[in-house]
């Protein structure tokens, strides 16, 4: 039996590479109950980020780890 | 005493960002005779990097660590 999942959809900004891709997606990955992460680079402007979880990512945690990664949440 | 060293400038395209800058010094510095590698990010275009080495470096050492990369010289 597949485990339930919720998904989280973040912006991202300052991602350019497949390094930063890299970045990110450990970064996510190592929070709590983190099942999956997909990014949608668009290295001129805000990549698309989505967090597949078992349950809702805090986002004090979510935005730690993106400032962890080196990168910023998109405003808006 | 310091050693004295030859510049060797290479043109690479397809570097955006930090780690891309990484991944290129740290193949480059692996190479036999080289003293320092410094790197001029350019996203939109060919960054200019700049070894320090030895001695000559073989244009095939060069062109295979770029490869190993994940990187190609610019055409010119």
């Amino acid at each position: 039996m597949g485990r339930l999942a919720m998904n989280t959809t973040l912006r991202v900004n300052g991602m350019t590479c497949g390094h930063c891709v890299t970045a990110v997606t450990e970064e996510l990955s190592a929070l709590d109950g983190v099942q999956s992460v997909a990014v949608d680079l668009v290295a001129g402007g805000a990549s698309t980020v989505t967090v597949a979880s078992d349950a809702p990512l805090p986002d004090d945690a979510v935005r730690a780890a993106i400032d962890e990664a080196g990168y910023e949440l998109a405003d808006d």
